[in-house]
């Protein structure tokens, strides 16, 4: 981005912003991609499949045309090469269903008292924001972000190497959706997982792990991730996109407790969004840190020189950073 | 934009599109742009002048940073070239106030329920959306729209040659801020205007008048336009950025009411988002369409082909059709 020319489409483009998130949003909901997705269609044979009025289509559908998603070719609409990659349900990449997590009413509401989140420094949103007990938000979040983070679990699954493990015993802690244990466990049938989360949340992850094949090594451990046992003997413990939700001192507890479950030559393994330590990039990551004040009350989007003084605090080794391209998620390592 | 490629940048970006308007209308709110306007700040600088906390400041400033707002230097920030033009309260140009309209609770609720709008084809928002009279959404357009509609002002005054009319009676109809017609009173001290609006909205119009020094050429006409008397003997009607919120037959009843009001050689003056005939662009004309289905029961963008078809059946004569940059607005006139 250019900073060096005055843009009034940058700042008609961010002041509109929300609306491009609406419109998505809304095909998704219908399911206008993946009916494109089965032929080039017209308004009308559009509506009638996604039982929408031809005038609210219309106005749809061009709005994506503009936007990148769809292209149009006379009277026809088809999928732009984004749309067909990851928002048409029968795409093997199709994460469209992020959209119920990302542009929910509950995340949503905690950047409509974005200035009253920056005002106090911690979010506006009453009874700690997301973070109640069995907050119904978690079970959304695991059912929407399923194939995103299934994407993002093969590319950790790779990183470790798991392939080769020799019957690894795996925490994964705040599981939700299930899957960063669970395709461990799929890519080497020695892997046992045993899964903290609320009730209610697990209840998705179960049926991840029935789903993969791997229920037989699949254990779930139910409460809040700082009160449960963890038990001990482990050689990994996960703690994916969960640290980011607590202040600094919050986080060190958990991993104490994490460090007190594994074996002498056990690891931790973070997975979030990193930025760099002048939080001058990566973009997404740095923004993350907004969506963690907006919505929680002592959350961030840590660096790495954070994440070093709170395992060491916590009485890790010394930490390793790696990327998981094309992922913008990275993960943070330390020996027990 | 191309389409030949797979994006999950594409994706990210408009997923999290609303979370880029919620952090620049919070700086906006928080006036951050205009305070470091005064010289490069630090987090904690800005904070005691923002009245905010420097844990949430520190948050808003580095999303802002990735979205082109904001420069860092270490620990100082500055503005970027556009914020430095558009956004600073001092500037000029300065056009923030525009997100209390564009991203107010009242517009974004229509967004809110787009997929209901979709599915019905038009706003899923109860009582007529924001056409309800004395709706109190229109005062709050007219203070935020005002910097934006002055400059829009500006450039419509030029393609008419104001400047060189012969004392023009003008009518301004749902004048809002009136920006419209004062600006065209102020860049000739023979033009008379009339504006026609809602009582409260009127009265913001009435301030700029008198700020702008026109006030005792200034007459208003309080009511719906549908429904109150025009008179007759204008040079000129304006309709600026308001048949978009009708249907067609509105549309035609209103023109033809406008033209019954025009001098012989009078002309109606049409400002709008006015996209191609088949809507394959301008982008934000396309996408406009859509902030139409969203807010009104059966509004749109109009194309130029539209608004010849509205005229004719109007009685006007053959229209054309002029840009105005760059401003996105676009002008259609027509001769009575």
């Amino acid at each position: 981005m250019s900073h060096d020319e005055p843009s009034l489409a940058l700042v008609w483009e961010t002041f509109t912003g929300y609306q491009r998130t609406a419109a998505v949003k809304a095909a998704i909901e219908l399911d206008v991609f993946t009916h494109i997705g089965t032929g080039a269609a017209t308004v009308d044979t559009l509506a009638a499949q996604c039982h929408a009025a031809p005038r609210g289509l219309r106005a749809l559908l061009n709005h994506l045309v503009m936007d990148g998603f769809l292209t149009k070719d006379g009277e026809r609409y088809g999928l732009s090469a984004t749309a067909a990659a990851l928002l048409d349900r029968n795409a093997p990449a199709y994460l469209g269903s992020a959209i119920t997590f990302i542009a929910s009413p509950a995340v949503m509401q905690g950047f409509m008292h974005l200035t009253d989140a920056v005002r106090r420094g911690g979010t506006a949103i009453p009874d700690e924001g997301a973070l109640a007990p069995e907050h119904p938000m978690w079970v959304e979040f695991a059912r929407a972000m399923t194939p995103l983070a299934g994407m993002t679990a093969l590319l950790l699954g790779n990183l470790l190497e798991v392939e080769q493990a020799p019957g690894w015993k795996v925490l994964d802690v705040a599981a939700g959706h299930g899957m960063f244990g669970i395709t461990l466990a799929r890519l080497n049938a020695s892997v046992h997982v045993t899964a903290v989360d609320w009730k209610n949340v697990l209840a998705v992850a179960d049926e991840h792990a029935r789903a993969a094949g791997v229920a037989e090594r699949f254990r779930m451990l139910t409460g809040s991730a700082f009160d449960v046992p963890f038990g001990d003997g482990y050689d990994l413990v996960l703690l994916p996109n969960f640290l980011h939700h607590f202040d600094q001192p919050a986080c060190e507890r958990l991993l104490a407790k994490a460090r007190a479950a594994l074996k002498p030559t056990g690891r931790v393994v973070i997975v979030e969004f990193v930025p760099n330590d002048d939080r001058s990039g990566p973009p997404d990551a740095v923004r993350f840190g907004l969506v963690m004040l907006a919505g929680t009350p002592g959350g961030d989007a840590y660096t790495f020189a954070e994440y070093q003084t709170m395992l060491r605090n916590a009485g890790f080794g010394p930490p390793t950073l790696h990327d998981l391209p094309p992922s913008p998620a990275r993960v943070v390592i330390a020996q027990r």
